[in-house]
């Protein structure tokens, strides 16, 4: 196949239509992947994820360029499950990659709901392994709130930053969510602005009374202006020893098995829906339904449970 | 069965405990509802939608204190997926509810993605047929964004309203990001705000242009002040006008035929889903097929057909 050996020779635009085809789930796209992935398991995967305007972006642009600098390539992915109001896909790929060099050791992508078939959070994944194949050494991905789609995401990342602002009772909130089960690091940007310090006090108490066994990583809070640039050494140096702690204790291998294996059972989950689905697309039993429902012969719960019986003896 | 009679005489915390069971998935929610379910299907949906900070929550609080000066009673539902971040369901129904009477005409309920088992959108379809069958004339359902969880909830009202404000140019995002599918009317709210009548003037140009069919709905173009309580008085004659197009054409049933339908999907599709997932909880394939995966045996497109084969043919 003519794509797959430019994309194995590094085209990067081969790299693109390769992820557009796994993006919209297109024909074949599962062999695709299935040839690709013996080539994976190399990069590093980094979430980022926090409130609307806490400087993700910025962030992820910082950490781009530390990585850049120890002569790693980067990819990128922007996922923004509700684009179309906060223009995150809208904005655009080339307005991100404007600051960084046009050799390929940079690659951006932004995801919407929209564009994704069969799942947003199954399509990033998708394409994070397509990434990872073409040889990117971190991939960073990006994502807006802590929604479901959202959570399942991050679940698929060996490291997890979460970033909030001073302002505005984040800090606290995003503690109350029960969001310390999904952060590894956590980082109060644009700690220029007042009550920055108080907010990194507060967020440092909370995370020491909340840690109950010594072994556990204890998860740092970090002062960072991603704008000027300060404070990413730090965060980046918090990445390293988090990564070394998680290999020492065996927990990155526990980690990647559970991700194999989430993958293995949403593949077959999938699967199983699209063939039930058009099982069901051949037959009139729903539009019967339908009728029988509307004219109060029926209710949909009890029509559901006899459709059911009437599928599953087939 | 006492909880059932208390609901139906009005009791409004059998309301609640009844939601709340709904909400959860709770055992025997769906005979639940398919006992609800003949007293349903009179209350009226409004979804109203937009991005942060468009003043959603003031725009149906207003619209609910119109409802309420027609006799009508009320019932509210704040989808928030991310609340955690933007504090939606953990600012607290009392807040909301703070201006209404408590004589149980209006009735307030906040859900985020955490308290929902399977899924968030099945779920507050379900909390909005029992807000019907306890007898509320309209329904108010405010979610942020348009991310597919939104979109399927908006997907299932009979109006939706899309509100916006004047600045940050998220009128044309809106439009780009193709909300013209969803709207049936669109709001220009905080409209006392510089620059607002240009931002109407645009959206009801693009709106005409767009319009082909002369028989289709004219998407109006309204500017309002929640906060003042400004422009809600033709936004309710919009909501009413929209309505008596709706039924003069046979879409209103057109619609509520393929909300049914969507659901009975739904609820079995769900349950298909469960029945797999518990055959495969029981089998130690899944935990082979990862051992084989990492240990470079297998790759998981592969392995997943086979066990696809392997299962589906038993």
């Amino acid at each position: 196949m003519d794509l797959l050996k430019r994309f194995e020779a590094g085209d990067i635009r081969a790299l693109s239509r390769l992820i557009s085809r796994v993006e919209n789930a297109s024909e074949g796209y599962r062999d695709l992947l299935g040839q690709l992935y013996p080539q994976t398991g190399r990069s590093l995967r980094i979430g980022i994820t926090g409130p609307p305007g806490a400087g993700k972006s910025t962030l992820v642009n910082c950490l781009a360029h530390e990585f850049l600098g120890r002569e790693q390539r980067v990819g990128i992915i922007a996922v923004d499950p509700s684009s179309p109001f906060t223009g995150g896909a809208l904005l655009g790929d080339r307005v991100r990659m404007n600051e960084f060099p046009l050799d390929g050791s940079v690659y951006f992508r932004s995801m919407a709901s929209r564009g994704a078939s069969g799942g947003l959070s199954t399509a990033t994944n998708n394409v994070a392994l397509v990434l990872d194949a073409f040889g990117f050494d971190v991939t960073l991905i990006e994502t807006v709130g802590v929604g479901q789609i959202e959570l399942d995401i991050i679940d698929a990342c060996d490291v997890v930053v979460v970033a909030v602002v001073p302002e505005s009772g984040d800090a606290v909130q995003t503690l109350k969510a029960g969001l310390m089960e999904i952060a590894h690091i956590m980082v109060v940007n644009k700690a220029d602005r007042p009550g920055s310090e108080s907010v990194v006090t507060e967020l440092r108490q909370t995370f020491r009374l909340k840690k109950k066994d010594p072994e556990q990583w204890s998860i740092p809070v970090l002062a960072t202006e991603a704008l000027n640039n300060k404070g990413i050494d730090k965060l980046v140096a918090k990445i390293d020893s988090f990564l070394e702690h998680q290999r020492e204790t065996g927990e990155l291998d526990r980690q990647r098995r559970c991700r194999l294996r989430a993958m293995i059972l949403n593949i077959l989950t999938n699967r199983f829906r699209q063939d039930f689905l058009d099982k069901l697309a051949n037959r009139p039993d729903l539009d019967e339904a339908v009728d029988a429902i509307y004219e109060g012969r029926a209710n949909p719960y009890q029509i559901s449970r006899e459709l059911y019986k009437r599928f599953a003896s087939e």
